[in-house]
């Protein structure tokens, strides 16, 4: 069941989310009509995400016959131990996480120039420090390359976001699961306390 | 294209690399003919992968129409930046990784005493150090809420592992990229190296 209370909707939160990252898995039916999870690097770019990769293979014989795909991206953040809110019960453990998911149609990009930016924009998120020739559709020293490398589109249909972050907590709850994550003091536990508070419900 | 070098199809590999992580992304067909993702924690044991989660939802009504999945785990462990290995051209850049992806068919476990013993791996996996009362189907305490909760089994039926850490590069490319690991010292880094040398071609 998907809990409202975990939902963002809001767009600019969920590009900041994409920007931020640099892999998800990209879900599309297989020509065996068997779904299939395959892991990719992408960039997000003006409403779509671009992927690379081989021009052969399940993932392009899956999506050239049916290109319906999902693609989400996904970082968890903290386990949250049971025993933050109860002494006895399991049931409370759980994971604080950020994801969003994107529903969309693929597309292979033939168009040399939009290949080269898609590539530049993956190339820019991943080396940020340069080290290479520009991808320029214009250089004859990345023309064979440019043709023999696939570049998919993925136009967004749809997107949506899950952080989940105690919001559904009461604030006595929430106390809690913040003064644990405090004492425990693992790496990612301050951002997921600067998260806690920033995802909780607005008093009114 | 799946090229054959990074293929893992030793079954104790990809086992003990499904042991060392906790969280995956599980894909079907949804409802409405989409394929879904849904990122999830996870256990292994004897040969299935358990999850549990809300009885309601698109991922319940979904594997209800159809319960064929795959289910990837997925690490990130490198980028390997194109001037490890190419002084002008970006096309060497690329990501060293561990997955595994495994094919099968998910049922929703009915029985209390299986429904505990995936969810006590669930807990020893996730929280390791206890800090909750055993989860037990005997244990009244436990007997609503294991009937609330959804615990689905995917059967495995096909399990491969793709370990990528340059097993297609001669060795004078793969000491040039060791070698730029090396001077670069992110916490990834020595333990990819390492997997590089694991992972090399034997010489014969």
């Amino acid at each position: 069941m998907r809990r409202k209370e975990f939902e963002v909707e809001d767009r600019e939160t969920c590009e900041a989310f994409l920007n931020e990252r640099d892999d998800g898995v990209l879900t599309f039916i297989g020509s065996d009509g068997w779904p299939k999870a395959v892991p990719l690097n992408y960039a997000y770019a003006a409403g779509n995400v671009y992927f690379h990769g081989s021009k052969k293979g399940e993932k392009m014989n899956g999506l050239a016959e049916n290109n319906r795909a999902e693609f989400i991206v996904y970082e968890a953040h903290a386990f949250i131990p049971s025993y933050y809110s109860d002494p006895l019960m399991a049931c409370p453990a759980t994971l604080y996480f950020r994801s969003v998911r994107i529903r969309g149609r693929v597309e292979q990009v033939e168009d040399a120039t939009e290949k080269a930016t898609a590539l530049s924009a993956l190339m820019a998120k991943l080396q940020p420090e340069g080290g290479h020739l520009p991808i320029d559709a214009g250089n004859p020293k990345y023309a064979a390359q440019l043709k023999g490398v696939a570049v998919l589109r993925l136009a967004i249909e749809a997107m949506t976001g899950k952080f989940k972050f105690g919001q559904n907590l009461s604030d006595k709850k929430r106390s809690e699961v913040i003064g644990g994550l405090e004492e425990r003091g693992r790496p990612g536990d301050p951002l997921t306390v600067s998260f806690m508070k920033e995802w909780a419900p607005k008093q009114n």
